[in-house]
């Protein structure tokens, strides 16, 4: 018999914005296991389930008490806040899991950030986009700094994930020096997003230069839109296209 | 009193794979207006609801129809598959609003098909990502080509939308063939999956030569692994950057 561990991504955090899929799954587990923040999210719902947590970087322990508890015969859930395998656990779980033949993987996706930010400020990742990770803990910053230049050549819309910490106050206003030094206007229209689907959330409009002086925190996602983005009273919105007119034209021909 | 519309995302078509809060504002319209495509994937949950259609492309005709019928006093939800702000109908809602000032727009977000195919897949887009489609119906083919060479410049994971259609048949071939020339190797791990949530949904892995010779269909979502993405048996797995080893290493160090 196989082990069973789904990976479950679990949107920005309130039950409703969690997939019926994703909510079924963790009904089914005996174990959830997840960084306490996430842990805290969930409701009166999975009172009853045993809940197991690592302390913060310690991704990898986490993992391995995923597969452990799966050994022992539990049914295993392991959450990730919005979509299990955009910077999720997804990927490590798969490279451990030669070390656990036993154990078989499933991946439940859930709302990430691009799309729920998206939503609160209107549609600003509505044509090709790219999403970047300013968090340098795993990346080299040159990595990073090589994916903000190339969005701009590509004219990307883009959504920046970890765009601040305590300890890295003022990447943001870096990546927006890089992206203006790429070639990206100064009166490019971008947003940022607080707190998504939680309380306290906000969401704020501004060019480029405007997001360049601001302070952000880690609990916020960057938008920056594409050279044709627009700020359209309190949205950000990137067309795809469309010609508003043309249907109208063409009904007006017909009726002659 | 403001009109109310709702851009719903509905993933990738089962009810299960919807957000409680999509589930939930749905129940509230009494008139649900999208692609019959979609429109059909609903079920009995939602007898009783007046369901309102425009022929494929007509999507400016379709969101006016919205704009309409809420101005007749009805609570209205425009769904659409995937994510309602990525390739969806929120950015053109927003461009019409001007004409119907007392309409009020509330986007939904949904699981969108680079989430849903990388959950099949494993965990392609566990880092930096682009999301690009090979649509140029809305698109010129040289900004498409700017865009898959931006990608590759920057080392980014791909996941490719609208890969192909009876009248595209050869733009995953070409669109491979942008990427090779840019400096991918052929060797790049790939894979693609056809109709994700459905019946008949396959996941594929391939090699980036491989891929190039592969016929998808418009029902497909293909996935371009960045340059250190490896193939693990049957899943694509994008890399994080976690050491899995360290950890152990350190409680090695702690016990002595």
């Amino acid at each position: 018999m196989k082990h069973e561990i789904y990976i479950v991504g679990m949107g920005p955090g309130r039950e409703e914005d969690m997939t019926q899929e994703a909510l079924t799954v963790l009904d089914s587990c005996d174990v959830i296991v997840g960084y306490t923040v996430y842990l805290n999210l969930l409701g009166e719902r999975f009172l009853g389930k045993t809940f197991l947590s690592t302390p913060m970087r310690q991704e990898v322990e986490r993992c391995r008490m995923c597969y452990e508890e799966a050994k022992k015969g539990k049914r295993v859930a392991l959450i990730c806040s919005g979509d299990a395998g955009i910077y999720g656990m997804a990927s490590l779980m798969y490279e451990m899991s030669a070390e656990y033949p036993s154990c078989e993987l499933t991946v439940v996706p859930g709302i990430t950030a691009a799309s729920s930010g998206a939503a609160v400020l209107g549609a600003p990742l509505n044509h090709d986009f790219c999403v970047i990770s300013l968090s340098d803990l795993l990346t080299p910053w040159e990595q990073i700094k090589a994916r903000l230049r190339a969005a701009v050549l590509g004219d990307f819309a883009i959504a920046l994930y970890n765009p601040s910490s305590r300890k890295r106050a003022d990447y943001l206003q870096r990546a927006c020096d890089i992206l203006l030094d790429a070639g990206a206007k100064g009166t490019r229209a971008c947003g940022y997003v607080e707190n998504i689907g939680r309380d306290g959330e906000t969401a704020h409009t501004c060019t480029l230069q405007e997001l360049r002086e601001i302070q952000v925190n880690m609990f916020t996602t960057v938008f920056i839109g594409n050279s044709q983005s627009v700020i359209m009273g309190d949205k950000l919105v990137t067309k795809r296209g469309y010609q508003i007119g043309a249907g109208a034209r063409a009904r007006a021909k017909e009726r002659g």
